[in-house]
């Protein structure tokens, strides 16, 4: 038969994965990131371009034939590196980290660079038996009770999403179909989420998306007293209030360490409360989770046992880089009776045995990256000890932080700190007083707002804002990678030069 | 006041993003990775550990202490190698590709190792501002129309997403609210969701996510007849049967180049049928639209100037390394008033100034990764006119595959084939008449998937399956950045000889 094969195209005369041209290539890449490392401290912290810069300086077309590496990364240098906000570097405090490292970037590589699609089982047996696998290791690190995990047989286990945001939605839709599946369709607007005023967007948004009317979303009031964490009493109240108007709830978001001020939520207690209900809970511990692997700050996830489903963001605190939000749930069937999809061209025996993970019927998508190979190196790359050590240092450094801020009279420190995100503002009222002024909250937050921008046009130090009870916060968020205590000390000395230079042109234009 | 800093806490010991330690590693895990490339064919395609088999190779706990890059690497190649399906493998044609190149895996590096949280753009302006150009250049590429992009400057434009099955949930999301907004949330569970049976599993599934009751999904029914491609009439009876029953017709995902069998639905007559009721159009073209850079290929999108939206996925055959979902919308503003969130903690002037993209407002998710980094460094590493080139050899590639099944009387195409699949069958009718024989399609299908178990056990090349209209087709997807000529015609050489050994025994088995 073999002789009918005629007329073979010819040869394609370039390879775009020519394995020495790799090398050489590869080789320059991360020469170009080396020297990013070093010289990171060099950039403005907060990209100081105008909207529409790159626009002017990159061509309007593709081009039509190949350019060199050489070029791009010389154009990368010369273009994109001013428009780049440095979440690396170690003079940057805003938001929540980002936290890389030497594995997460080159684990990242080895997936890229494998490239495998491990929507099933049998499309790459490694990348799922790893994510299992690493996944135990992270539930053991968390000391997460074992009902959460796959060694422990009984349904339980994790998988490594993108976003918390991903892991919300694929676990509210299967709460919501785990009731609609008794109710019926038609009652999908009695359904009831509820969450604190300090709950992320994100839990709303996967709410909205997941055709919960926005009408039954539940910000349950939180205060400065209580340090913002949702108490018990008022979620209560709220679904009382909920059951009596004929409405059923459905899922509780509970926090571990809000977004605005690392808030912790009582989740044993909120738990409780829920389970009276048949609520789903689930923990998003985005960034207070990844501290939980240090024995004396597992406390805040105590009760984890009875939730249902609990998630963190290895990409914040982590050293895994962008991105990889780890979920646990204790009973998976539930997840892949909602999520699970079988079009014909993906049966496989191995899927018919019913021996292996199927991981798209965790996830809301099919295509999933080789994540477990990146949080395989970290871990392996660093070990337990030294992830412990490493956060605990980011956590005194915070300390130190906001002891230097309580030192100075000129502030205050808005709620008390829980883990290395300090949030405090200016609050000059011994200076203002001696010039017989007094602001107004709202002064106030104008008066703090100026210090932020202030501070972040000078590039040296980036920090971001939130605002609770009507408090402008300034926060103060410890994490990068390459941040040394010096650095946190330049950072203070920095918002006290700002300040310095901010409140004595106040005090002259009150004409003193 | 900088006499008051004090007990500033000791400079941490080790430095996980150390410059001159990441480039030591780096270097290693480029050269692990250019040897990963120099061997791959050495390695059987498909995977053939068994369930469990990594679990016996791995720790249970992960370590306390650090482990060398070196370690790391053998135990990569030892452990993890042997259960990789080879998706770069050149004697890859399973699935569709996920194809990947230098510029794909450097481009991850690079995203990875500068690892900004593009939300908004202030949080990176770069990395939005590169991703709005790459999407205006890669629209120029496929000759959308200017509606489609920012430089018209009327609301289109393009964003970067994870996979297919994102993007559906942002845009059907989007469109039931856009509907919801008129007439109601109670009316949810009026709105109807088409596409054909050939759809893939993600829509529905994404569907469904969005609160569609699934029972509103039509898949309405193809035939062979016509290439499986969704018929305008067939599509208008299924609306028309909905609307009577008082359902409101809200979304139609048009299929350029299916799953099953890269089928051409043709868009512009279901566009027409859909705008006569309002409805939402996307035209899913994960495979096919990459291909539609090439002017000879364009034609399968010609009306897509009436659609709503469109989408393909660049880590299938863009060489882009997974992931990266392109997608484009007419109207951005419905987009962004269903998925806009504007917490306290991300305001800022730029957002407010409304001159800038923030793309968490364009999908699911509120974190992103800094994919047109990646693209970028594809597009210009390779231009327009080698992509062009390189996808025509991977077509060249499928017709001659194509022509040497034509060629073997044994064997059929089931059917026509339209870009780089080939959708075939053994249908040894001669043979088997030869012996007085006669197979019943069921037999025919049992034949053909004992063939296809036989040829990816052997792990030489891996193929995968489809069935349409009841029939088992083996499916030849050309699309591995590494495939040239040469191994398509190993590939059909090792489908004959399993196809004459099968045969051999069949026969013998009828005792002649």
């Amino acid at each position: 038969m073999s002789d009918d094969i005629k007329h073979e195209p010819s040869t394609l005369t370039f390879n775009p994965l020519d394995p020495e041209e790799f090398r050489r290539q590869g080789y320059k890449v991360i020469d170009f990131l080396t020297e990013y490392y070093k010289s990171i401290e060099k950039y403005p912290v907060r990209s100081q371009v105008e909207p529409g810069y790159l626009q002017k300086r990159l061509p309007k077309l593709a081009p039509d034939d190949p350019e060199s590496i050489e070029t791009i990364l010389k154009d990368i240098h010369n273009h994109i590196i001013p428009g780049i906000s440095h979440w690396q570097s170690p003079n940057h405090y805003a938001y929540y980290p980002c936290s890389t490292s030497i594995a997460g970037v080159l684990g990242e590589t080895l997936a890229a660079g494998i490239s495998v699609v491990g929507f099933n089982w049998i499309s790459s047996p490694a990348a799922t038996e790893l994510e299992s696998i690493v996944m135990d290791w992270l539930a053991n690190m968390l000391n997460l009770p074992k009902s959460f995990t796959f060694s422990e047989g009984q349904g339980g286990g994790g998988v490594m999403m993108g976003t918390t945001c991903e892991a919300l939605i694929a676990i509210i839709t299967t709460a919501r179909d785990r009731v609609l599946n008794q109710i019926g369709c038609d009652n999908i607007n009695k359904l009831v989420i509820y969450g604190s005023d300090q709950t992320h967007s994100s839990c709303f948004k996967s709410a909205k998306i997941a055709g919960i009317s926005p009408n039954n979303f539940r910000s349950v009031k939180t205060t400065r007293a209580h340090a913002f964490a949702l108490q018990p009493e008022a979620l209560r109240a709220a679904i009382h209030s909920d059951v009596k108007k004929g409405l059923i709830p459905l899922f509780l978001c509970a926090n571990v360490g809000t977004t605005s001020t690392s808030a912790v939520d009582p989740i044993a207690k909120l738990g409780e409360v829920a389970k009276e209900y048949n609520m789903w809970v689930h923990v998003d511990a985005a960034y207070a989770g990844n501290i939980c692997i240090c024995p004396e700050f597992r406390h805040v996830i105590n009760g984890i046992e009875s939730m249902d489903s609990f998630s963190f963001n290895a990409h914040k605190w982590f050293l895994a880089a962008l991105d990889c939000c780890c979920v646990w749930v204790k009973d998976s069937s539930v997840l892949t009776r909602t999520l699970s999809m079988n079009p014909e061209y993906l049966k496989n025996k191995a899927t018919e045995s019913q021996q292996v993970v199927d991981y798209k019927d965790w996830q809301i998508a099919l295509s999933r990256r080789f994540r477990s190979l990146k949080m395989w190196l970290v871990v392996r790359s660093y070990g337990i000890n030294y992830l412990r050590s490493f956060l605990r240092g980011h956590v005194d450094m915070a300390a130190y932080f906001e002891e230097m801020v309580v030192m100075d009279r000129r502030f205050e420190i808005v709620v008390p700190r829980n883990f290395a995100l300090v949030c405090f503002r200016l609050f000059p009222v011994a200076v203002i007083s001696r010039h017989q002024k007094f602001l107004e909250e709202e002064s106030l937050n104008e008066l703090n707002a100026e210090l932020l921008e202030s501070i972040n046009s000078a590039g040296r130090i980036y920090m971001t804002h939130t605002l609770v009870e009507g408090i402008f916060v300034l926060r103060f968020a410890v994490g990068s990678t390459l941040t040394q205590p010096h650095h946190v000390s330049y950072a203070w000395r920095e918002i006290q030069d700002h300040t310095d230079r901010i409140l004595a042109r106040k005090i002259q234009s009150w004409g003193c």
